[in-house]
């Protein structure tokens, strides 16, 4: 049984969902394995995962505009402001998606299904640079 | 240390929780392993997992009567809609529940909790056959 | 290649969330291990895991705020309240967060980012003790 790990860097510029499938893919499924597990991991608290559809770009700007009703800038429920109106529902926003993801390896690939991706869901309208983990068992 | 994979098909017969946990358990709980973690993956994103109460069957009406509330069909939002009403929030009610669920394996068998359920969450209305690829790793 | 497990019990008192990040990182990164995955996984649907900011303690309150209003105690939407006003709540508010989290270990510690801290959020007025299992494999 082997392990790999690798880090991603996104420089995200903005609210908005970045698709990382091919950075991932290109990593894990040319490390040899037949079968294995996929862990990605972000180390953010205003920036998440989610796997989505990856077909139709509609898909990402609605999911965006859901996340935006539900949560809003501003949103006088919310004391922890100091880092601006967009601070806490950035957290929120992840709470509600995902910090990790697990994908089986599974025939030498990253199981996904023919229409999912992988993306960075950065929930901040500043710049800033995003680091996730990935990290591989297998053999 | 040894690993193995298997795959659910589940025939989802429109919008609703479909308790998988037999068809895991069943599996994982069989493989000889002491110890180990047992990884779950849909390869959908108009359908997902959840762990939940298996107990009260109410818990499930009241689970998809709250996912219906937060993400209804047809919402005026959502600018994706050339697969209908239920195609965007489905990916919505995705995005907010998990794509993989992690269990471990103690003393032989995955580690639920006693009123733990998993579930198949499908959120289209249609009929579809749903796949989650199932990964076991460890001795 | 190695495995290791753990239980950790919380005493919850009440709705809200709790720091485990101490008892979790003193066990883990004490193994001796390396490269590793760690496996949090929480036996219960009435609380939940979470990993966000550690901070500032007023996220948690505005978090906590957050879910109050988004699955209010007492919806008139629920049928399964037999245990409570909280009881369907509960539900709901562990469907949105975690049941299970998967963290990378490199170089010998849980790859937490620099803000993270991973919480117990517990979801019921009332006094609970939780567990959660913690499994590690890795070398």
């Amino acid at each position: 049984m082997r392990q790999f790990t690798q880090q991603i860097s996104v420089k995200a510029q903005g609210r908005r969902l970045y698709d990382i499938t091919p950075q991932v893919l290109n990593w894990a499924n040319q490390l040899g394995l037949n079968t294995g597990l996929l862990t990605l991991y972000i180390q953010h608290t205003s920036a998440s995962l989610l796997i989505n559809e990856n077909y139709d770009s509609d898909v990402l700007v609605d999911m965006e505009a859901f996340f935006n009703r539900i949560a809003p800038d501003g949103d006088a429920l919310f004391i922890h402001t100091v880092e601006g109106p967009d601070d806490m529902p950035a957290h929120v926003r992840t709470a509600l998606t995902q910090t990790s993801l697990s994908i089986p390896i599974i025939d030498g690939k990253a199981a996904l299904g023919q229409w999912q991706g992988i993306f960075l869901f950065e929930h901040r309208h500043m710049s800033a640079t995003r680091r996730i983990i990935m990290h591989v068992i297998g053999e």
